[in-house]
């Protein structure tokens, strides 16, 4: 009946640039959590949190109390350590499916419970149901089960993981208040370290692509959710990686496991190749493994795609099955000769989203095989009438809305004219 | 179906610091009386407007915006001018109730559309239902016939008044986003221009016990509200006035209305009669009448207190009726001998509240004998033992409370020792 504290309270000190007390934050996560504090209450504070700030204890104190409020994994039973790998999102960001099962081939075990999209960037979950029968949601014991068998499990966080975040997130997003960096660390770091990883690779994402677009920004990001991740006893590093241009040469969902194919058969494109190793060095050396195999030669070999196939197929998925193709296409041609200077990832993003690849409210069912196919790269030499763009949908109607998203997003020069980049990986940060 | 605007769009744009336009302020205020922006999303937008802050034209749409949202009041068939006045809330704050009578009996006509208490502040409501009989609501008709028959109508505001700003007042309240100047200047003005008095005095309370406790926030306040009435056509100016010591000497509500009936009998505390005066000259001058008899004169020749009793008996009540008087009483003695040297308004305010006389929620029932009443003053000097103040209530136990609250509410000093006081008119702002 009496609580310890009222919300009105804990509000009002927020706005007053109060830090708020261990205590008066896991009465406002659990009270939360219960139904004691209600949505118009939280969201009023989760802007005095955005506008004025938490300094590094508070954030702790918030994401362990987002841990408490659900179950925590536990893989002591495994054979191998775990390590896992969370990126913040971005247009053609699909490394995660091929880094998973080269990591496992390489001897760690690398539980993955990855989410959806929402908005511009996709959702891993999305694009693994490309794949004929596959399924997402497994029970703890079927998890351990893939993961025993596998060395890597890609599925469903299950709804016992850090529940007062769902229900923050799902505020968040209707709220304008998803862009704290208080908010986005505890977030993703609540339900990283509830998952019981002993060791876990961020890749925080900057440029127009990304949440983040500012290096600044991103860089304070990584570095706070490092600091969290160690005080939880997690092994935690992260690499800020370039979203300026969209991650390889495909963004939709069956488009983008194609390219995943491509990789894990040893080919692919060289920005996917590059960062797919750089990561999976870094999960690696975070857990202590010497591989006998390098991640290089793992991918060259297929051992990652042998771990690949059997954890498609543990969860259901037939890997021999065709993949959804959409039924319109439509080429974005060069208009002139020359360099291309530059490809707008968040354009792109806007554009694959609006063709079918992504949804816009939480539920929406996606065109699977919608999306855009991409030829030419920031630096590369177009002709005239050459295809920089190939765009595919279902539905002719959502050409028009792509296209208009594309306006400004990229531009030919000439031969000679530098290409202004962000470097693959910004900087890297570790605990 | 289709909306101009998204709740998120808004928040996002406070929340960045633009300026909402004139259509987005329109809208935000439409949508939320239509409930397609909920709840979780206001209380969003309103933090962010209190610690982001708006400008006057900002203020001014979303007064205007708030008018809208309800009927809009006409006296333009009454054969004299209106003219109204508002107090931002303190403790022993009975100004209203003599006023209103006295300006009525000097020849303006004074719709007096008032409000209850809530926390340490009485509501002028509450104190009339302390006599039996009195009734609070009435149609518009009866307000009309009240007014045309006395010269003055002290009732509740219709449902029909800004019905936004009840909605959003309300959401303020648990949300810790009641004290934001933009926020309190519109709920005030939307209120009194929907009213359609034809000039307002506005009474603005700063010291401790007073909701903008800093004298320049408070003439930042009355300086918005003055501009707001201003630019709808309403003849307004505004005193800023001490709420550092409780006005007169009583705090609760039958223990005021006895009070009040002192000064409409030609006697009273110095203070009440002081402000009384003030304001209704101020009321006076405002719609340009030069009363043949003055005020002051009025109050000594019962001109005032036939208007009262008039007004009383046209709303039901019993002027002859005994007040109600609470089952306990407790002095409070001085410990030494000296001059009072202060006392304090907000802990007097929440003595009195918690001996019964306030509520701590809406629809809350009062205990219309509890309260406060001073036998000293900031200046006087006391004897050892004698009473500074008596705390009346029905129940015992809150004698307790009510002391804690009184903790380090006065201090007596040296008969030499000066007194800090604020002036009783610390500013006085026309428009």
């Amino acid at each position: 009946m009496s609580e310890k504290f009222a919300a009105v309270e804990i509000i009002s000190a927020k706005r007053d640039k109060h830090e708020l007390s261990n205590e008066q934050i896991d009465w406002t996560i659990d009270a939360y959590t219960r139904g004691v504090i209600a949505d118009e209450q939280m969201s009023a504070l989760l802007m005095a949190i955005l506008l004025n700030g938490m300094n590094n204890r508070e954030i702790s104190k918030w994401t362990e109390a987002m841990i408490a409020s659900g179950e925590k994994m536990n893989w002591s039973m495994l054979d191998r350590p775990t390590v896992d790998k969370h990126s913040t999102g971005g247009v053609g960001d699909k490394i995660t499916l091929p880094l998973a099962p080269l990591v496992a081939a390489c001897g760690a075990a690398v539980p993955q419970l990855s989410g959806r999209g929402l908005g511009h960037t996709g959702g891993t979950l999305d694009k693994l149901e490309s794949i004929k029968g596959w399924k997402a949601n497994l029970s703890n014991a079927e998890m351990l089960k893939v993961i025993q068998e596998c060395g890597a499990v890609i599925c469903a966080a299950g709804a016992g993981l850090a529940p007062a975040d769902k229900k923050l997130y799902a505020l968040r997003d209707v709220t304008g208040t998803v862009q704290a960096i208080p908010l986005i660390a505890s977030s993703i770091m609540s339900k990283k370290i509830a998952e019981g990883t002993s060791a876990l690779v961020l890749d925080v994402k900057t440029g127009s692509g990304a949440f983040m677009s500012d290096p600044k920004d991103a860089a304070l990001l990584a570095r706070t959710m490092v600091d969290l991740g160690k005080n939880a006893g997690v092994k935690t590093r992260a690499l800020v990686t370039a979203m300026d241009v969209p991650l390889g040469l495909t963004a939709g969902n069956a488009l983008e496991i194609r390219e995943t194919l491509e990789v894990l058969a040893g080919g692919g494109p060289s920005d996917v190749i590059e960062l797919t190793l750089l990561l999976a060095n870094e999960m690696l050396d975070a857990v202590g493994i010497k591989p006998k195999v390098s991640p290089e030669e793992a991918l060259k070999n297929g051992m990652a795609m042998d771990v690949w196939r059997k954890m498609i197929t543990a969860q259901g998925g037939d890997n021999d099955a065709p993949l959804p193709v959409a039924k319109e296409k439509m080429e974005i041609k060069a208009t002139a000769s020359g360099k291309l200077l530059n490809l707008d990832a968040m354009k792109v993003g806007v554009a694959a989203w609006r063709l079918g690849a992504g949804r816009q409210k939480q539920g929406e069912v996606l065109q699977l095989g919608s999306g855009i196919e991409i030829h030419a790269k920031p630096g590369d030499l177009v002709t005239k009438d050459q295809a920089i763009l190939t765009l595919h949908t279902d539905e002719v109607a959502r050409f028009e809305r792509a296209i208009d998203a594309l306006v400004g997003g990229f531009s030919i020069g000439g031969k000679d004219d530098e290409v202004k980049r962000l470097p693959l990986v910004v900087e890297r940060i570790e605990g």
